[in-house]
């Protein structure tokens, strides 16, 4: 018996790191959606930034961002790190960090085809490092009270179970406000009001990062639960119910295109994130086939209309839907819709507001900062020559560009 | 002590999640299978079919199917549905999920590059809400009695561990049934008898399918026990063996051919689905290496002799190694063989034939009836043009088909 | 009471599984960073080899590679072999059989582009058969007394968590001999000394091999612990650290370019297996850092200065960071610098000096035997065409071969 409750921490590093495996997985998902989506031009490019925003992200959130959000840093030596078991804090970290290194991840497929690298990398160190970690810890670990000062006004704490708002909110709307500051891919909308088509370059790519994306994903929600013994087999089927809801939305709507289906999908999972353990399964239905639609609008819409270069739509995708898990929740959670209750509309509202204003704020201060002091966009020349030639001295297929050369 | 115990049903919903997403994870398999085993103009088209039929597959198994199989559904409000512990059930319905989805998925690759699209997910809707369940309900619920029958007549159920003929023969004599009434690919076959090479596009993203349902296939096996308890190392050693059993005969009877060498590891792994609980490994090796061979040698005669244009051999692979799969657990399985017993070969033959039949009635009444009213085929001009473009208005590789123009 | 500790055996059987499983999928991240940086007429001979090699080191690791590190073999009938619960030691087989094929996999990114085919699977069948489990034995299960003996000499054993130095170094060194005795592809390097650049045939391939080996080595690492209870989050987290580390590093060095990038995360994680389990995170961000600087130098020394023609580097990457690893780990792993003690500089130096030298002399041998009697290298006609078409009888594009044709 004592060697059975002993192996309960092992049990729960187990299905922690599980979960922050499928994650970090979720980052190749993140470089194939952009590589594919993005002109061939832009492709290396798209993987080694998702690769050093990965890196940069690990490293302050690391020294610096998990401390911000949790009071937890993992310096010093083996022993004092050890000695409570099986080290369960050091993979919940890895898991955290994954999330916290989607942020960047999800800014990327905005701003592609014409950011300056290292610069890129520099506003990765200041949003991961500072300000989702500021959030993330105002909702996950209850810091300066405004979870208690919500339980109080609401009735109940703003919430946000594997991270609709914490990360894809956050991301999507740092994403917008990145965009906007940057300006469109040269030639891509022209004085007369006409717009340059750039197509994607690779549609099995996309598809694939779409489907790494998908797989990953069952960790992100599922694994949010941190401990076995939390474990909820309702969050893997709402994840699929939702998933499966955006996809056939988008996929109707956008009338069999593949980008629409496979970036649908990934609009449900988005919006059904923050309620999994909540709504029942056709509550997520719903939630995911509205997103797939929110997706499905909103990415014409903000292409053609509002004339912002969101390149892989990371703002309807992520920060649009974001929003609409973190206010869904108040809505299907509710036990009259068949939830499982404890949730408030005003609570959910208000959570997600402050996301999205901390989100643009940060967004603002960081982009903003970095445009006037040391530039953020590729000089006209190299945007020309397109990013990989320009940044990584290579292409995507070298030895076919050697041959045409 | 009440801890430990308490955590054991979360123990199972990690197990058997684990086992959804591997299986999940076959569907990008199968996509990228076909997308690089069918021409460059199909292969948007791979792609959303198999998404797609997933999506519809979850709809029609979630509110239909399941109940059929198992007589369980999951309407209801969230107190009512995880009332009893962590939910382990609707973890369940997710792992068998990726088991009915993968007949649609299997059909998917015989009727590449011709068919309609609604058509098809209509398919799907009634192959996987109504055919498949009954079949699967017979096999792993003892529904109509028919296993209680077979051990009174033959001393022994029919045994298909993880799939063999439930999933895989049932998924390749549907789709043969399709293929037949499909008619071949426009300029196939000659009238005058000869033959019109349709290479495959991308042997790259064709090995990648197979990686990826290589990999997954550990999950359709290892966690087809459902229950942490049950698990057994047996049927990872001879899922193991059986894959390389076949991969080593397909690739020396195909001469080193890489679709060869990359299915037959699959059609190793198919016929290891039902035994692989009570083969021993040489056993298994055997079967596999025979699995290997009968894809090699069926593929060649289906496409030139029987001039049958099942684009990916999908009743080779699936239908008739998940028959010999099916077949072989009752001679390897027998004690005398280093089996584990238990199992009796006239139920084996019994059980297999039933599912054939099925498969082959269900998919006629559904695929014929769809032929009849509704049309099933593209129209000579859709398909002249490639599904990719006549069906999503849009090619894999939408930037350079831009440039080329 | 009884339930919960029966169910401890089964939780072994899942976490060991699912390293297996991690690292099967390893074995494509192989073949698509070969695929990725040969030429394209050597793309489908990558996939084929790194398949066929995993498919014989099975058969020789199952019949005899085993049995000479662990004297264990599973012949005999299912009774005999799962009499002892679960089947642990045949999911242990199975986990350490992708290790020792590991070794092939590192092998052919050396020579690839011009080996011939039969050749070198017979290579791997002495290699893994013979070669691998001599050193795994002595390591892993103190044969012979080599570990007792350095236990009294250097006061410790020679400590390799999870196979810097017994399967990273050991295949790196051994395929520095193999490159050798194969000589440079034709045209390589002219008699003037100057050197014909051989680019990478695809950057997205190479990245994709990349990340999914990035994402196995989680479980390469972690699992090596091998039973549940001996879990370490530690492991987890200085895989992440040294991963990042290996990859800023060669990223910064490497100037932006994505092989260097993508390669130097490998790097970090081929230094860290031997340590994961003793030195703190930031010991292990450090070894990784050095790593990519390793790699980065020794990958241009070797192709252009001692002008070996290593395709993808694997000297560097796994035989001299392999090296590295096994000597760091008796620098930070000691006290003083935060490690956990328990590990002597002297036994580190000693025990990875014995691997090389096996792996020297038996590739020495082996590949030296072939060469003169059997012939390893293509015939000038056969590499002209491209191992492709030669070996495989097929490009990796045949459509567009046909098309073009």
């Amino acid at each position: 018996m004592t060697h059975a409750a002993a192996s309960l921490p092992g049990a729960n590093v187990f299905f922690l790191l599980m979960g922050a495996i499928l994650v970090l997985a979720m980052h190749a998902g993140f470089a194939f959606l952009e590589l594919g989506t993005v002109r061939r031009r832009s492709q290396v490019n798209a993987l080694v930034k998702i690769l050093s925003d990965f890196g940069i992200s690990t490293i302050v959130y690391f020294f610096i961002g998990f401390h911000i959000a949790y009071g937890i840093s993992f310096f010093g030596n083996v022993a004092s790190l050890t000695d409570h078991g099986h080290g369960f804090e050091m993979v919940r970290f890895f898991f955290l960090l994954t999330f916290a290194a989607a942020v960047p991840a999800i800014i990327s497929g905005g701003i592609a085809e014409r950011a300056r690298f290292v610069p890129q990398l520099l506003a990765t160190a200041f949003l991961v490092g500072l300000v989702y970690p500021l959030y993330e810890g105002i909702v996950w670990n209850g810091n300066f009270g405004i979870q208690a000062w919500f339980s109080q006004v609401f009735g109940a704490p703003f919430h946000d179970f594997a991270g609709s708002v914490v990360v894809h909110a956050m991301g999507g709307w740092m994403a917008l406000v990145a965009v906007w500051l940057l300006g469109p891919r040269r030639g891509r909308y022209g004085k007369d009001g006409s717009i340059h088509p750039m197509p994607p370059s690779n549609i099995p790519f996309l598809a694939l990062g779409s489907w790494i994306l998908i797989i990953g994903w069952f960790g992100f929600n599922v694994m949010s639960a941190q401990r076995l013994e939390a474990v909820q087999g309702l969050v893997a089927l709402n994840s699929l119910m939702a998933l499966v809801g955006g996809m056939l939305t988008a996929l109707a709507l956008g009338r069999g295109d593949p980008g629409f289906a496979h970036n649908g999908a990934l609009a449900g999972l988005v919006a059904i994130c923050a309620g999994s353990d909540v709504v029942q399964p056709i509550g997520a239905l719903v939630i995911g086939g509205i997103a797939g639609a929110i997706f499905v609008y909103l990415f014409t819409l903000v292409q053609h209309r509002l004339r912002l270069d969101d390149v892989l739509g990371v703002w309807p995708l992520h920060g649009v839907c974001g929003v609409w898990g973190g206010i869904a929740v108040g809505i299907f959670g509710l036990r009259v819709l068949g939830g499982a209750g404890g949730v408030s509309f005003g609570a959910q509202c208000a959570g997600t507001l402050l996301g999205v204003l901390i989100a643009l704020l940060g967004s603002a201060i960081v982009y903003g900062a970095i445009r006037r002091f040391i530039g953020i966009r590729l000089d006209p020349e190299a945007e020309f020559m397109g990013p990989d030639l320009a940044i990584h001295h290579v292409g995507a297929y070298p030895e076919a560009d050697i041959e045409r050369a």
